[in-house]
Order: structure tokens, then sequence, then C-alpha cells
């Protein structure tokens, strides 16, 4: 039986041990870092560089490999936060339980601790120590990927989207696109890079990426169902906010039950497609029962 | 004769181009990629792109090598202008002429649309058509040259440090090192990628950013001083905004003659830097005397 919970800490000890050391890297102390500091270190549930991991070990390869593209992908997600969180865009006073970025620090220091932070993932991303010349092409790969996936044809869209569309009644087909940008394509991104650095045969990353669409939406589903029937002491931050501003989610459109019926399959889904994959799978099979289980 | 204004022209254009192009790369037309074109084609002086294409064929390369450089140099600058006019950093109405991009569009899309430019910026660093596998290793080699430039080491901490000392006395040391954070890190690295992308001999390449180093700082003397006597018609943006901001700038400290005198002194150090390279550094020997005559 194979145990997710000392999988997830342990990977993400190794993780936040990582992080750490990214942002120690220059002697510098100052305000920016501090917040930086501040908004990556604040407990995220590290979801995109476990699956980054998990994926390079599914490919047969050694978490180490993947290590800084699972320290950026984390970088970018923590950025994102910060900047949606800011007045003119969410107006959130709380995140994982803790201030937000512009209430604990202000808001000049916010924006420019997102950007910091989106800034020292590609940093991260091309400061490995490379040693075949091939390895150099495979980081351009995922620079290429995670850029790609983070920018306006992906996240950075949807959360325009998101705002956008506040107030307004969404089909179920554009609620979908919707978080296939929002959160789907960075998760994505994070299982793809992950499985180019562990040296994936490429007939099957076609597989993982059906694993990481199905898991991608699944991840947003929950999402929406947590902030109807989620507890905020467990969760850190308001529930029912969706509602107060008349987002479409899920269970506006589908209702609670019909919603939580939906995960279960988009998990299913997602098991499926590793069905060919061996024990060093395991934990990405775990990881996709977990996100609908999860209670924050 | 080298004609500069022959040359700056004929590389705006290609500059202009290429960049024109990326925007379009994508399908999609919505207001992120509205408010991305409206910032990045509203005219500026190029002069980051173009100092990393002449640093290119200093180095005797050819400027096409290092165009994607140039374009990526010109998205960061765009970005961080944007995020630098937000109402929560300098709160500017106008810039080039132009209602800045917050007041063209509204505070979120502005923000959204600068983390947008940042990401594709090394979107288009790492989708490089590559002809050989050594060429992977050199746009690593930029993409980790340009983040550090860039990131809360270098222009991120500038930004930061020149909203903290609004209003306090600096002295000519402390003034010095702002701004070769807030501007000298990022015309630096445009100048060391364009000659890395132009296979320069390492040993020059010192030079180049001892070059690099005085046009930077005199560079931003001459803001500070066109911050003074400049035309705003001309300019395109208001002037006397430094002394209402009680900003300190080389003129409040040295006076604006002995400031002028400086500038010149800085122009002077570039050009020695350049003594032992053939007219192929024609263009930069220009540049260096164009950054202290502009009016604008």
């Amino acid at each position: 039986m194979f145990d997710l919970n000392a999988y997830l800490s342990r990977h993400n000890k190794r993780i936040n041990a990582a992080l750490e050391a990214l942002l120690k890297a220059s002697d510098k102390t100052d305000r920016i870092l501090e917040a930086m500091t501040y908004s990556l270190m604040a407990g995220g549930k590290r979801i995109r560089p476990v699956l980054c991991l998990a994926a390079a070990e599914a490919a047969g390869g050694d978490i180490e490999d993947a290590l800084p593209a699972a320290c950026a992908l984390e970088m970018i997600h923590t950025y994102s936060l910060i900047h949606d969180d800011l007045p003119a865009l969410d107006d959130d006073a709380l995140r994982r339980g803790k201030p937000t970025c512009h209430m604990a620090f202000d808001e000049a220091t916010a924006i420019l601790a997102g950007d910091a932070l989106l800034t020292l993932a590609f940093q991260t991303l091309s400061s490995i120590e490379l040693h075949e010349v091939e390895q150099a092409t495979k980081w351009l790969r995922v620079i290429q990927l995670i850029s790609r996936a983070s920018g306006y044809c992906g996240m950075i869209q949807g959360q325009m989207l998101d705002i956008t569309s506040e107030g307004e009644h969404l089909t179920l087909a554009e609620l979908k696109s919707m978080h296939r940008l929002k959160t789907g394509a960075l998760i994505e991104a994070s299982i793809s890079s992950g499985a180019i650095l562990g040296s994936i045969n490429s007939s099957r990353i076609s597989k993982l990426e059906s694993y990481a669409q199905n898991i991608g939406l699944a991840f947003q589903v929950t999402d929406d169902i947590l902030n109807v029937e989620g507890d905020p002491e467990i969760m850190g931050k308001a529930v029912g906010t969706d509602r107060l501003r008349r987002k479409s989610t899920y269970p506006s459109l589908l209702g609670l039950e019909e919603s939580k019926d939906f995960a279960s399959r988009l998990v299913e889904a997602a098991l499926q497609a590793l069905e060919s994959f061996d024990q060093k799978a395991e934990p990405l099979r775990a990881i996709a029962k977990y996100i609908i289980e999860r209670k924050k």
C-alpha cells in the first residue's frame, strides 16, 4: 500500500529546502526578498512541484533531475497568487490563513515581489549545471513549455477571463476552457516538464498529458466545491466568496452532487491514462485520488 | 562618417517588425494582448535592443543571431515601465506622450499585461530554432544573464530603492549604486547578451562590459538632466517631477553643469573601453555620444 502522506511530506521537505536555498543564494536582505519569502514559504500545498517530481519518477528519472523545474513552477504559482490577490484584481485579504502579500507589506512591494518571483523562476531554470550538452536543449524546451503555459496564451489569459466573466453566466464549455487556461495549463506544464527531465519515451508523454488535463480540471472542480462546503478554519481562507461575487462555478452550473460526480469521473479518466505505467507511477495515481478528497 | 540616424532607423524597423510578429504569433485578440501591444509599440527609443544588436555586430556576428534577445529585452523594459507607472508605484499618467497602460486600460489589465510581457520575453528567448546543439548552451546563458539583471538582485531591487529613497537624501555613491541596479543592469545585460550571441572572444567581453557600465550610468545622468531642462513637448512626458518628488538626482547632488561634465567623462570612458575594437564597433561609439546629446 502506497503511503501518500509520507511521500508528500518527504517531497515537500525537499522542495522547501531547495526553495529556501534559492532565496538565500544572494546575500541581500531587503523588503522585496522578505515579501518573496513570506509568500513562497507560506505553507502552500506544493501540488505543482510534487506533480513535476512525481512525473520525473514515473518517467524513470530521478527527482533531483527535475528539482529546479519544480521550484520554478512553485515560484510562478506563488507570483500569480500575489498578483491575483491585489486590490485591482481579486482584492483578497487572506491567503493560506495569513494576510496576503499586499496586506502584510504594501501594494508596491507585492507587485514587485510577484515580478521578482516570476523572474527568479526563469533564473532558476537557466542556472543548471550542465553535465552534457544535450541537457541544455532539454532545459530550453522546459523553459519554453513553462513560459507558454504561464503567459498570455495560458494562465494569464485565464486570470483575465476570470475577472471579466464575474457576474456573467458562463456555459459549461466556457467555464472548462477558462479553467483549462487559469489552472490547467500550469498543472499540465508541471507534469510535462517533469516527464521531459525524467527522460521519458516521447510516445508515452501524451498519456501523461491526458492524466494532467484530467486532474487539472478535477482540481478546479474540487476548489469550487470547497468554496461552497469547505471549512474556512482548515482552508485558511474565506468560503462562499464565489457566490458573493456571482462567479460561474461547477456547483452553480451543475449542482453540488453532480459536480462531485464529475470530479470523480475526471479522476477515473486520469487513472486510466496511466494504465500502461508501472509502479513508479504510483505517486501520480495516489495524487489523483487525493485531489478530490482533500479538505483544503 | 558613420550615420547614426540611418543606423537607428534601420535597426528600429527590424526590431519593430520582429516585435509585431511575436505579438501576432497567437491568433488570440483580447484585452491583454491589446494592452501589451499598446505599450510595446508606443514608440520607445529601443535603446536596449539596439545596443544588443550593435554588440552582436561589434563581436563580428550578425544582427539576426541576436534579434530574439533584442526583442526580449524590450519586452522586459516595457513591462517594467508599465508596472512602474501603476498608482501603487510612481502613479504616472503619461508615458511617451500617451496615457500610461493603466490609464488607457485599467489597473488589473496593466498588471497582467506587464506580467504577460515579462513571460513572453522568456518564451521568446527559449523558442529559438537551433541549428547546432552548442547554441542551446549560449541561449541558456543569455536567459540566465537577462533574468539575473532584471530580477531582485538587479532592476527590481533598483525600482524598490527608487521608491523607498524618495524624499531621502542619498549620497553620490548610493545614487550610483541605485541606478546601476535600476537601469544599468539591464543595459549591461543587453550588451553582454549581444556579445555572447555574436560569438565574441571572451577576453574582449570585459571591455564591452566596461563600455556598458559607463553608458548605463551616462544614460541615467542624462535622464536626470532632461528632467530638469528637457522640453516636455519633445519628451512626451512631464518634466520637473523629480524635484516635486524630492528625489535625489545628479543635478540635485552635483548641480546641472557638473552633472553634464560627469556624463561627458562617462562617455569618454566608454569610448576608451572600445579602443581595441575595429570599425564594426562604430555603432556602439556613435550610440555612446548620442546618449548624452539626446533631447528625449
